[in-house]
């Protein structure tokens, strides 16, 4: 099936974090292929020009309007833009200005308002990051009594980028450790986390997938053979079982879809 | 100024996560303090009586009607979830229904659309954050020629969260070499980022910020004082300088908003 083409631009006065993060959502129409074109930094004239220009040369190029999502406060700037033939979403005029009337104050219009370093997770978001490189893989245990949640799992089941996202996108703290073969001889897990079981959260993988990451850092490995994979993880998936710890299986989720289920346990 | 207070539900049949980043735009009301909760995988009718109990208690408790930014794709657990009393920003509604009518395609309504594993872009972001992890602080040169960007600074001036921002937000592979006192003796880049200036970056910071950021890693030391961040980031800025390669000063920036001036960077 040929897809169909369209140009989305995603048009703002500060990073064009926002607005593209709708982008997202453009999944949701798997029959057109969207080229996505980020401008940021839009905040005035001679670059709003810029932009017109780009939209009218996608839109010749394509023979169809573009889609333009646009956060730009100062509503001048934001009027100006129209000018050029698109198919407008403007988050100002949709979603903030009657936000504002709803709880009764003004928006601010400056730009670079969103993702500023003063806004008041942005701290613990960097302190988080650090965190969890530091106890990436069970690489120190000093501090480890400050992190809100302790990723177990076998050798690339998923751990790192999950801590991470977990730091850089909502700032908590994620250690991870590795489960191996010596855990699964005595049975239990790293006796350094004896204390921490209601912050531990465990990553399953299929043995199949497991091979398959496994042979592209060591290929032909005992570690990454076929055969290897499914009892680690068989032994993996019975440590958890008997401690009762709460798992998901990362084989078809991404990291976010894995934090919105880790944090949702830490929740209950 | 005490402020106002509002609660503001972000709630998904998916991980919530667009939904959410849209919280970012209620940083241009500060006067209002909004209590920011996401209710993720609210895909049945269950879930979705939950969602409105805790807003009906939400308002009861906070005596104004509390902001609901959804993404739920069925339509029927959306008109049921806005059964309860609240100001209501439906991005089905508001959004994919008319985009869809722009671009002549129905919309998907099955959950989980927006941020799954098979999105195009998915596989690049995980390899994206391994190079960038294996290529934090100068540590392998392996492999350094797939770098897309290379940053450069003094120690603790932001290279190793910007870069994973890029790696994890946009799939680009960052890599990240420290300067250090034996750079500025010889007045040139480490020799290893020859050929590569196209690529480079640099990051710099103020004194006051680097002496503070390092006094935390290893108090009252050399390294640390202030003098001595003075003297090191004049010589990197001297460097910067005299090698024409483009820099940005994280002491006020994000790591979003650096992230956004690099990208334009590698553009131009």
């Amino acid at each position: 099936m040929t897809k169909n083409k369209r140009v989305a631009f995603f048009i703002s006065d500060g990073t064009g974090i926002t607005a593209g993060s709708l982008g997202g959502l453009l999944a949701h129409f798997p029959e057109t292929e969207f080229e996505q074109i980020r401008i940021p930094y839009t905040n005035n004239s001679a670059k709003v020009e810029d932009a017109q220009k780009r939209i009218a040369n996608a839109k010749l190029l394509s023979g169809v309007r573009p889609v333009v999502i646009m956060t730009i406060g100062d509503s001048e700037l934001r009027n100006e833009l129209k000018q050029v033939d698109a198919y407008y979403v403007d988050l100002f005029e949709s979603f903030l200005s009657p936000l504002g009337k709803e709880i009764s104050e003004m928006p601010l219009t400056r730009p670079g308002v969103s993702h500023s370093i003063t806004g008041s997770n942005y701290g613990n978001r960097m302190e988080a990051i650090n965190f969890a490189l530091g106890h990436d893989d069970g690489m120190t245990h000093s501090g480890l009594n400050q992190a809100q949640v302790i990723l177990v799992g076998v050798s690339r089941s998923g751990k790192t980028p999950t801590s991470i996202y977990l730091a850089m996108q909502f700032g908590i703290k994620a250690a991870n450790y590795p489960l191996i073969p010596e855990d699964f001889e005595r049975g239990t897990l790293p006796p350094i986390l004896d204390g921490y079981l209601d912050k531990i959260f465990g990553l399953t993988i299929k043995p199949e997938r497991l091979h398959s990451l496994r042979s592209e850092r060591r290929p032909e490995s005992h570690y990454a053979s076929l055969a290897n994979c499914r009892e680690e993880i068989g032994l993996a998936e019975a440590l958890m079982n008997t401690m009762g710890i709460p798992s998901a299986d990362s084989t078809s989720r991404s990291v976010e879809e894995l934090s919105a289920i880790i944090i949702q346990n830490m929740k209950n």
